[in-house]
């Protein structure tokens, strides 16, 4: 495993630990009404962070589509969690989604 | 395929988009608090049904363990679900649940 | 569920299983070489499908950017497997993957 | 996230990656039908560490029966693995599969 395939794995994986962990952390939230949108947003990008991670772990040749929709969904995850500012979950995981949607960027211009 | 096994993924492909559905329903609720360990079992019982039946279209050796598991996380969705008697996507929900218990018990049986 | 989305569903659900028995059966054959881009591919699909199928019935808002990458994985292996015109899996699968592509780009239309 | 769970992720995460470098490998190897066995216990166990995965990281109530299996589906693709013992991507992954076993018995015992 190169380098930097072994770094943007780190940012996805540590991206799907904090959106699995910040949706199960909003439905304990006396508000869950008002986290309705950050969890659907955890799930679309928990899912599609695994999925990418394991074409790139594999070397699929389509793992470059799926950073590009990838850093997508991580930018409106992030941008969501980032709105709930005294949540420290919300606040863990938009800076999970930041950091994976740059390293799937940065995986993109390789 | 075999017959029996065509049956058995119809179910699990049912439960599972019955439970995606029926989470995404329940976010959009307006007692969201309410259905929040309804929210947290669809989401296991989507995560399980998908797994057991990429494991049961493979002819994988470790099919009949998980299908065991499977049918124990599909009981405890379908019986929170039919807690909501008054929404159609939870009933919906539990009973595609119920049918994917009974279709991974026929198949730990075969 | 709308019937629509139904019908999508099924040719995404028949598409993973049928990638699901090509790997599995490729595994088996004598010549397992020849069949090595064959059993890559089927891997890619089925993933594919299966995160598609998730975002497809969960109504997630990034469905339609998945719908447009499996379509084009969907194309990949079943031009792979169309090739091997002796092996009943690969033409099964061949298939698989031509429906769900065009219902994939009938739902990306709607 | 306690450092324990962390810990765990951390094995599973590895593990899937091994598992999916292993069985592209494979697939990349002279005589493939020797690594048919492997391929197949490869997918498998990827399978069932990523779903491990999230289930720990959610905190589900239903991680710990999820430990039980991955970590008799690593046994048995770290077994199949070593046996492989000139190629480096598969003692690789029977080092992988093995951490991760016993972090799966570790998280189970906790």
């Amino acid at each position: 495993m190169h380098a930097q395939n072994q770094s943007l794995l780190d940012a996805l994986n540590a991206c799907i630990a904090a959106c699995e962990h910040c949706a199960s952390a909003c439905l304990q939230e006396d508000d869950v009404k008002m986290m309705a949108r950050c969890i659907s947003l955890d799930r679309d990008c928990a899912d599609i962070c695994a999925l990418t991670a394991r074409f790139v772990a594999r070397g699929s040749e389509h793992a470059q589509h799926l950073l590009s929709e990838c850093a997508e969904i991580c930018k409106a995850c992030g941008d969501e969690c980032a709105k709930h500012t005294h949540m420290q979950h919300c606040q863990e995981c938009a800076e999970a989604c930041r950091r994976c949607e740059q390293a799937c960027r940065a995986g993109l211009a390789a």
